[in-house]
């Protein structure tokens, strides 16, 4: 194989970067921590973004969208949002060049200085309740259930592609309500729509919680999360949903006349997920070979590779290879005959391996003759013969079979990773030796939470939900604890 | 009607600005010039995304994502790139805020200064060619056929909402080729594709030709566009594709190893369309009533309103509302059943009007006795009573009807409006007083374009495609002319 990766045994974090560089998935451009998606990545994007778009429709929301640009000002606004967020964003500063009269080429027109500087959104709280402050007047106005799909841009330091990057791709849910209740049903319901997302078409198992007051999103009551576990044994979050309670609507002053007639701050939730998500699927499910796709989230399903010694050969299994994409086609799945006589068969196997393609079959002479097709799946790596009558259904079994398998597997690799540990060795071994999520007791406070955080690298990714109350001692200070939170070290 | 609209012939402009406001499409943001999208208008422009998506995807593109930052020093490369296209554009100069220690707040932190300043991207062949260097050595790379769905700024000084923003969202295509040959065909494979979407989908018919010059983009060899004609008289662009040979090829060293194994400069095209083909849409088609939109574009096809004086006769009517509702989803229609009890039925009629919907079904307690429901179209505004028996089919059918229609309304507005003229007065008759078309004879120079824009605001459409040859003499300088062309005062 041309395109050998680094094995994830020897250097877990190379073999993601040669993973996502070697299946095209993504690279980086010119630009300090932005990164050009290639087609095959952009293509794993659409189906995300088409399957989520189709959730959040259903549930009742709209698109819509709102400036790129944000005046600095708004950033003050709320406390909390301006104090806890990253003050990390690109500053639009002037708004024209012109030709230098010394001739050193194009300069910023000093002349064209904005007198408000212009942030680069890095989130839209802000520029948005600053809108709805014009659409609300009374509880007939409400709900506001509006998503925007965006670009956002924060400053990171240290960027990894898809991971962390400076400019990335993302959804953000901003609704508005009447009343607390209903805000709060709003973000458990975006949190649990995030989870069936992951677990159904990511095939990736989640934890939902809240996150500590340390955490949590700068500007909310409270957020919940969706934490995975990758193969290294680090935890990555893989959506989050704000409760974000009045602060925005009383940062914005966006009020509204209640049903009983008075007048009341609106009630507010945000909730996102990213391109994140997409590194979130290679670390969780690819191996050594290269991706590992789940089907239903695959851009390609199906890829058939002819195995021929010579045109004539060729003409008569594409005849076959045709009849058979037709027949996987009419079933709604993506396939991909590949042809080319620029690479020899073993090239391809190697290629679609490395891309994650969840089905190969493979179609020689001796298949024809016998009406069979040889049929290699990516996730186990096993082949077998199948015979072509009742391909197509076959076909579409086995991507069932896979889809679940990978989520199968996934499941247990967490659960062997999972730990309930009672002293700070324990810990320790979990999330410095071993890797994995370790349930532990902690006392509460913010203190302790900082002092693990400084020692281990482990944070608290959260509280789970429907947590089952049991008493305990803090791992750290041995203080009365109530319950186990989880704790991992983090992407 | 509560939200009444200024009239076309009272002030078109501002009829065209009421609308926007009122039909909930658009507004102004805090941001100077930067528009909100509202989740009717977006919704809108996810059917243009939808059906133009589709498009490109079948004549063999991909859709990937490129920085929105560009470095400064990019847009210096192509000399004519640099000198034609605008200035106007937004500085990125530093990449962090702090809180000012003189308590004045948040600031730009000056130690946080690029050392080179960053463009938001007001177009991204610069970003695109750069990367496409490491793209491709071969011929066997070529062709690259990559579309991105993006938002774009350029510092516009005077905005109109849809028509002129300093952001907007479009498309736009970048392909790479190996020869001269293939870039041509996919230039006027691009402009036959916005063609007919425009046609087809818009209802909007148009006038396909190749700029002047003058009127070209900077860093094309040549730039075709499809021109279109507004209610006022005035032309619109809807969309350009470009051919750019290999200026940004040479400027970015893309070089390819040929067929016959030389090294040559990659040929390039590259093609958009924006936000505001929905300008278009509106300016084209609507009325003093509200939107007038084909229902191949429109977010909603049919909406249902029950015509009740009492909860029983509501619930009776429900029934059958949704009996209809689901015979018409059935057939892949977009339909809504408004039964709001806050608001009267005339108010109802009056809000769908606004917002365009193409047939709207009224249903009363004596319809439900004689099995009827009333049919109004919004294109004619005409109303006729039609069996339930069948409705699906029926209204599926007026649907095509009225697409038809309003694509005819608009070509015989064209024709009505497109003038041959031979005299100066005449072609000033046209461009300053009647509005539309006018095909001309021009001598071809860049100075009587120049002098005709000047004095008239008219400028040359395209020089159309196919046209006949034809001798005459320039409208203005009486010299010697082969062809007319096309002339108007555009948006």
């Amino acid at each position: 194989m041309a395109k050998e990766l680094t094995s994830r045994k020897e250097n877990y974090s190379q073999w993601y970067n040669d993973l996502v560089i070697k299946a095209d998935l993504a690279e980086s451009s010119a630009v300090r921590g932005c990164m050009v998606i290639k087609p095959y990545g952009y293509a794993i994007w659409e189906k995300i973004q088409g399957e989520l778009d189709r959730m959040f429709k259903e549930t009742g929301h709209v698109n819509a969208y709102f400036p790129l640009f944000i005046p600095k000002s708004f950033f003050s606004r709320e406390a909390e949002h301006v104090e806890g967020f990253a003050k990390e964003c690109a500053v639009v500063t002037h708004y024209r060049l012109k030709n230098d009269e010394k001739g050193k080429g194009l300069v910023v027109d000093e002349a064209a200085k904005l007198e408000e500087e212009l942030i680069v959104r890095p989130t839209s709280e802000t520029i948005i309740w600053n809108t709805y402050k014009g659409w609300i007047q009374s509880y007939r106005d409400l709900p506001i259930l509006v998503n925007q799909w965006a670009n956002v841009v924060r400053w990171e330091m240290r960027t990894r592609l898809f991971l962390r990057t400076t400019e990335f791709l993302w959804q953000e849910g901003h609704t508005a309500h009447a009343t607390r209740e209903e805000a709060l049903e709003e973000t458990l319901k975006m949190l649990n729509v995030y989870a069936t997302f992951a677990e159904k078409y990511l095939a990736l198992p989640v934890i939902k919680g809240v996150k500590t007051e340390t955490e949590k999103f700068a500007g909310a009551l409270d957020t919940y999360t969706i934490e995975t576990l990758m193969q290294d044994g680090k935890a990555l979050q893989g959506g989050t949903s704000h409760f974000l309670g009045q602060n925005f609507a009383r940062a914005f002053d966006v009020k509204f006349l209640n049903k009983e007639g008075k007048l009341d701050y609106v009630w507010a939730t945000s909730w996102g997920v990213t391109t994140r998500l997409i590194g979130a699927l290679i670390m969780a499910h690819s191996d050594d070979n290269g991706l590992v796709l789940p089907p239903k989230i695959s851009p390609i399903h199906v890829v058939i590779v002819p195995i021929h010694k010579n045109d004539e050969q060729l003409a008569a299994i594409s005849v076959e290879a045709e009849r058979i994409k037709n027949s996987l086609t009419e079933l709604g799945l993506a396939v991909k005959y590949d042809n080319r006589d620029t690479h020899k068969p073993g090239w391809k196997f190697a290629e679609y391996e490395l891309k994650g393609v969840p089905v190969r079959l493979a179609i020689g002479p001796r298949d024809l003759e016998n009406g069979t097709v040889e049929v290699a799946r990516r996730d186990t790596l096993e082949k077998s013969v199948m015979p072509v009558e009742g391909i197509a259904l076959n076909v579409k079994k086995l991507l069932d079979d896979i889809q679940d398998n990978i989520y199968q597997k996934a499941l247990q690799f967490r659960d062997n990773n999972t730990f309930a540990v009672d002293t700070w060795d324990e810990f320790k071994e979990v999330v410095e030796v071993k890797g994995g999520f370790a349930y532990a007791h902690w006392d509460g406070t913010p203190e302790t939470e900082a002092r693990i955080k400084e020692e281990t690298k482990a944070t608290i990714r959260c509280i789970p939900l429907h947590n089952k109350p049991e008493d305990g001692k803090c791992i750290l200070t041995g203080k009365p604890s109530k319950q186990r939170v989880l704790f991992a070290v983090a992407y």
